[in-house]
């Protein structure tokens, strides 16, 4: 089992990532958390797979479990879909001394951790996300919320997990699309900050090479996002260069109603889009822009997707890294590093 | 002009106390933030009186103001009003660098409060408190929180404004009952801490003699909040000192459905029954019981409400400061002195 700790201030915790560690969460719980209910979030996907492996541990451990399921998708992160968790969870007897476990990919993560946040003003919660994009993005940072028509994650909390347990045998049960959709935040971390990570995956292209690595890509893009997040919690600083591709990605993912693209998708192209509005600005160079495009294409998500001016206006005007007229977009500059670029927000436009 | 400073770590602000200080706002405001756009959220009774002199504040400061009005009432903190907010907020452009001002009573500063902590993960705050009960209650503390169907306050954050406003000249366009509700908490801060402020209490016992010293009184109870609340500033230990009153309360309320009591009758009310409980188990002495009654009814407050024992457990088993089975009861010794009690919550019941 690798350890990974993420030091925040006043709120350490660990990251656990191993084959199979599912069937020992109860154990891995019991030694953070004294016996107590347990309300496990978790959705209609991964439930069935997972869930009553996890109930098990638990009560194995001592622990008095329930489960509450939503519906898979993205339109599970809703405030109404909160409301209803919000109810399950009182009405279920649950107190502010009790425990909240998310099961689950992202959408399950972000909604569980922002109704934990927020449910008696907060109660202690534990990530298992099981999905490739939730294991890399959701397990460190604390960033937790839910959507608005205006816009995905506009509201939201920063509140960080008192463990974090992640199982990559759970990712064989993705799709390949799955798959492919954290695939997308593994590229990311290569390109912001690794060169090394980059090169590895140039020379794993296949979902099926990389698996031969996945705990120590898991690990490494985990690694690389505590660096920064302990670096800068509340997202004002340094924190930002994890939004490359993120910008344009949000905008792609609203304007196709948050269904014809995965996050993933969108931010793929999000990141091809930014790496091109460099090279045209003559920030990012050494081919760097090319070599995300066929990285990105190797694992079969798309380097360019149609989106109109209005909409991606809309998209920018609301974004949450946004000051006034200008919005702080990340461009890189080569494989391994990238640059902070206030914009004006009326002159973002690719051709 | 009184100042006093709150200091929580990484988050010190002033809390500025003088009559008539409500015309000085954007200046005060300019001090604790640059030139932004400030949304003001009111409600239908505040606005009409003071939203335009605030607007004229801060746009004389050179902000560029806006507002957004909720209807008055209890009413008003739910989950609804908080998504009306977050659009209308977001519809006017409003980005994280921007400033939400709440301008009312409890239930303005406690769902602005809450928007403001969630809204783009955060987005800086100000309380300009106009009722006695905000103005003592809701300016420390960072408490800031929605209500659900099961009770009241059950989500929300501890999010700190940048700077608190209050001018006690708003005090004088409440109604009698209205300041009462203010008096019940005001009472709260003599019996749980300080024996010379209930004496001063029960030497001014009317509206009009309170008016008299009021800057001092506010001042006072801003300060012994303080004081608890530095000691304790996320609700796990002394802090829970302030909930004198409160379970009872909350049940109260609870049980009429949040109309035919205030907040302050009904912690009011809910004092006593403490109290009672006390000295039937031999904790409350020197005929303390009778004073917290007698001061209680000079304000025209119930020192007695009707519930029954099914409404009372239904709210204990959803009060915050559960823990399993048992429930945190604070209990008075004697004025100015009280204890924590950890009682099963099955066990409460006041004949």
């Amino acid at each position: 089992m690798q350890t990974l700790k993420v030091n925040l201030p006043g709120r350490e915790y660990d990251i656990k990532i191993e084959k199979g560690i599912l069937d020992s969460a109860g154990e891995l719980i019991a030694e953070v958390h004294n016996k107590c209910k347990v309300a496990v979030v978790t959705d209609s996907n991964v439930g069935p797979l997972y869930g009553d492996r996890l109930l098990t541990s638990l009560e194995n451990s001592g622990f008095e479990a329930f489960w509450v399921t939503v519906p898979a998708g993205e339109s599970s992160k809703s405030i109404s879909m909160l409301e209803f968790l919000y109810g399950e969870l009182l009405g279920n007897g649950l107190t502010r001394t009790d425990l909240i476990v998310a099961l689950g990919g992202g959408v399950v993560g972000d909604l569980t951790g922002f109704c934990a946040a927020t449910l008696l003003r907060g109660v202690p919660f534990i990530q298992i996300p099981t999905t490739l994009l939730a294991q890399v993005d959701s397990s460190v940072g604390g960033k937790v919320a839910v959507n608005l028509p205006k816009g995905k994650n506009l509201v939201g909390a920063f509140y960080q997990p008192k463990l974090v347990i992640i199982d990559t045998l759970c990712l064989d049960t993705l799709t390949d699309r799955n798959f492919s959709d954290g695939m997308a935040e593994v590229i990311k971390y290569g390109v912001i900050l690794d060169e090394e990570l980059f090169c590895r995956l140039e020379n794993a292209p296949s979902r099926k090479a990389v698996m031969e690595i996945i705990d120590e890509v898991v690990y490494r893009c985990c690694d690389l996002k505590r660096i920064v997040v302990e670096d800068d919690e509340t997202d004002i600083g340094g924190r930002m260069i994890l939004n490359f591709g993120h910008t344009f990605g949000h905008a792609i993912e609203k304007k196709y109603n948050f269904t014809d693209y995965t996050h993933g998708e969108a931010v793929a192209a999000g990141m091809v889009m930014a790496a091109e509005l460099g090279e045209a600005s003559g920030i990012t160079r050494d081919n760097s822009s090319e070599r995300i495009r066929s990285l990105i294409k190797k694992f079969n998500l798309p380097d360019k997707v149609e989106i109109d001016k209005q909409s991606l206006a809309e998209a920018v005007a609301v974004d949450k890294k946004g000051k006034g007229s200008t919005v702080a977009l990340i461009i890189p500059e080569k494989i391994g590093k990238v640059i902070i670029k206030d914009t004006e927000k009326n002159s973002i436009w690719i051709q």
